[in-house]
């Protein structure tokens, strides 16, 4: 028998991942669907092309469920900032993809001007990027799910870290499709004739993701961030430009090294090789690297809603379980290349 | 009278949009359009769009031309190469839209790993960027038109050229659309499924518009240089990162002083106003930046058809002919911004 | 010195596109712009794109024009039926392009179940194909500007009006693109991410095109018209099937012949030559057919906002005003195929 | 352990796609996957996208399978003629998605302007469309697995059958997207820039699917066929326009009571519901109709790719070999609405 997990905030982008990525989980099962817009109507009613994947249909939120069910909250912050402690009372172990518990204290104060308001939650909580905090995440009772554009480079950032003090700048030029970049269907400026045929930066050195990379890259220098929205829907790509003191490092090899113990990371011989068409609806971060002279770029490309969202989400939550880290993410069981089971 | 005025491989995509602005300038207009691959086929017949802009048809290449007309030379490099030294020695004079004479006879060698054929007329070339160089082209025989790429960063690299010493990195990272990064019909990697819903990297700090870059921003720093294929036709966007030593100089006072003088530039309070969608089928540069600590981002556009090729090489014409510098490029002779006649 | 012309509900789409055929114009020049919501706006502050192109403000909706000026009528249909009849009363001469003035009294009952509340404008209205109507539009004081879909068969099925009566049954199936389907950014069937990727019919056999379709072209059998949703912005192809009892007539020549006469109209050879790519941003109705047996299928291509609304409007003005009927519209004066001046 | 299967010409568009549903089938594994261009590559090399679900390589084109292992013929048409009558032979059961063996030799005779070259093969094969066939399907050796275009319409033809003597006409106006209309990388047609923004009919009333659709819609009137070709990548939508002769049958409790017999089968109840968005990446065909007078308009619409090329091909396999006919198409065993096992 599967294991029953409740998601809440599920008609959303991320929560529709979260139920087709369920639906293929040879060990999990969504038991508990909440959506206050379409409480009451059906999976497939919402999610035509769902249809045969799930037979659920979408309730109220709540927080009554079943007792030692794992909880997936695909709410916005503020939601998770109220449901979490109660949450962790009832005995959930919890993955939030919302950002409400991916900074300290102090940082969430300098980025959203107020205090957080569940301060000893947010002390429990493990940043969750399976390739640099596996460990924490297996006995977490809490897993911050990574934000899109952070999962896009901080671990990148992260395998360069003792080098960073050498360089001089480091600068991530991210560019991401409507779903990414929030994509709400009301806004005029994901209307089709805003967005096709169409290119632009948004939130220029002031994005919420930004202190999110500082924090978790470990980089001793500040990190620039600037994303811009693609005219497509699914995937996200980084450019990481860094510019060294004297003599770069050598970050093909360090990049390589980090990649090759990692089950869903690809590092890739040349970087043009790396294309957003080459992980969608994937779990993959595809990366590569050029240095030339003092100049290095590191190109990366995730999935946003799998990598960067959803498929992380179960990702963490196989860790938090003993689980195959790849199970319901579309690596065969006899994978050749060292699941960590 | 029109003054008369030959295209030189006129069917290409530069070549198209050349009859195109010709069609509609007061003072010039096309009386011979060259193509091997169409000679004989009336416009109309391979642009039907144009069909009532033009009742010319295209011929075999050829260096015969109405004494003193002016050339625009829209070939690949090597038919520009040869054909540069006789159209000057018959005492044509030149706007080169392609590479052929952007570089000095050191940096072309270095760049295309060969020496430059033509080192007398090179010797005379004048970078065609109006806006950094407009006294120089007024008497040029040569004019070298920019590539679409430094298009978009060299006069803004240029306006700040007096601070870039203080500068620890610059980088520009471009993205550009099908149209600008060649785009050939037959190559599968611009084929609809490789390119729609699909980003990437190309040529990542290899680019043969990096030189051009170095050398005519005048920066004292290496310009690291990326560029990307956007799944859309038209436009350029490049985002320049800037690394201060420490106190970065008023870059946006620099910049905004730098447009008003110029018709075709024009600074936009926001960087997050700048789109692809404000310049396509003009031939303005948008532009702005933010600054924040020791980090400055620019975001620029242009089309790059437009101000990134055949605009620019019709001003680059008007300039040469002392013709308003606007002429045919859509600006009302009453515009109020300052036309430099 | 130019004529003035106004043009009142100018900020929408279609608005737009009339500024930007009017600033070429060579006799025509844009006098007065309104829109209550852009009022006191520069034309360059909404559309950055048109700048240098027009340097007139938006104002509020006024009937308050200068003397004699003709006016371009691009508001909605409540505020068409408002104004036609006191701006014909101050002697104005009127191109409505809304669905106002398109359809007899009776029809209009039947298609919007109430009167019309302006019924002798509506008398006095004529039907603005001038494709059809010439004659009768070079003297008239109101042209119905035809709906966009209607454009794209409406002259076909007059053509071969007189052989209808030997057909079992007419078929429009029309498909265009966002912006000829309303495309108001608030509406998020028009969010990027339900139109990319995507297609679908709309008002299927219940268009209010329908019985425009119906009335003007003359057709003695039912027309059955599905209209279709593209992913893309702009431009309308219609496939028109006809079975005919017996032997079909030469609809070939038919639409040959038709074709000639007109400047704005092109056949072509086949019907896989007819493509959007081909009339976009330009004047034309491009069509061709093929007869298979009892079957024949024709196929036209526009462009919604010249051929379907702006530019017909400003084609049928210069009927009205005795000008060239192709001046403003991308036609050179020494076109040879037989402008009717 | 699961059943292998084997599929002959796995690296294109088609194959690619039942070598991703195989990945996820409960009772069926790829085995052998050949590909002459791909020989000697990892699945993963060619689709990086697929990493993790496959480690096979592709292998030279071979008809020496594993004895008794049931064959997928994904190969052009000239390759399937050839390799069919030798696999039979062989002992092994087929499905052909090519279009070999789907006509009678006097169709195939007229269609391809030559005599079949394996009639004895062609006698035994079952047209593939388990919606009308299921029981000849569940026996057979051979089964020919229906083109895309005849996926979207003739399960709808055959529904009415009975009542298609009362029409006047049949037409089928079909759109494509680039997938389903064949789209090789190297075709200059569908190159980016002549397929974004576009929108063209092709083959008008000549498509080697018309034949097909004629055949196996029992129809006794001629089908008239128009396919046109999207700017998108994955789906085809048919809109079917019947005109009859006195009052129509009821077509929608026709089609409704025909749909819920069918897993596969979705009647919805607007046709302005069916949307490729619904369908894509699953094996649905959805549809619905609206009846107005003598007009009936029905909208249809499937994945090209899945419902009308692999997708079907499993669900034979699934009907051949005794299994749940849903099994490895994304229904959950548990499904409710009627699984016909």
């Amino acid at each position: 028998m599967k294991q029953s997990v409740a998601i809440l905030g599920a008609a959303g982008l991320t929560g529709r991942e979260l139920i087709l990525i369920l639906a293929r989980h040879p060990w999990l099962e969504a038991a508990v669907l909440t959506s206050d817009r379409y409480a009451g109507e059906r999976v497939a009613q919402v999610y035509p092309e769902l249809d045969g994947l799930s037979n659920l249909s979408f309730e109220k939120h709540t927080l009554n469920l079943p007792r030692e069910c794992p909880v997936l909250l695909a709410t916005p912050d503020d939601v998770a900032l109220q449901a979490v402690p109660e949450l962790l009372e009832r005995g959930h172990r919890i993955v939030d993809l919302s950002g409400a518990f991916r900074l300290t204290p102090e940082i969430f104060r300098k980025t959203y001007g107020k205090e957080h308001p569940a301060p000893s939650a947010l002390a429990a909580a493990v940043y969750g990027l399976p390739e640099i905090a596996r460990e924490r995440i297996r006995s977490a009772r809490l897993v911050a799910n990574p934000g899109c554009f952070p999962t896009g480079c901080v671990f990148i950032l992260h395998a360069l870290g003792p080098y960073l003090d050498r360089a001089l700048g480091v600068v991530v030029d991210a560019k991401s499709g409507v779903s990414g970049a929030g994509g709400r269907t009301e806004d005029a400026g994901f209307a089709y004739q805003n967005v096709y045929e169409n290119f632009r930066a948004y939130k220029v050195l002031r994005h919420q993701h930004n202190p999110e990379i500082q924090l978790h890259s470990n980089s001793p220098l500040p990190v620039q961030f600037v994303p811009h929205l693609l005219p497509l829907y699914r995937g996200i790509l980084s450019t990481i430009h860094i510019i060294w003191q004297d003599s770069p490092p050598d970050v093909e090899t360090l990049l390589r090294d980090a990649a090759k113990k990692e089950i869903f990371v690809r590092y890739r011989d040349n970087p043009e090789d790396i294309e957003l068409k080459k992980v969608q609806h994937s779990n993959y971060l595809d990366l590569s690297c050029r240095t030339l002279g003092s100049a290095t770029a590191i190109v990366s490309a995730i999935d946003n809603l799998q990598k960067g969202a959803a498929g992380q989400a179960i990702q963490n939550l196989n860790v938090m379980l003993g689980l195959a880290e790849h199970a319901g993410l579309m690596i065969k069981p006899d994978a050749e290349n060292g699941v960590p089971e």
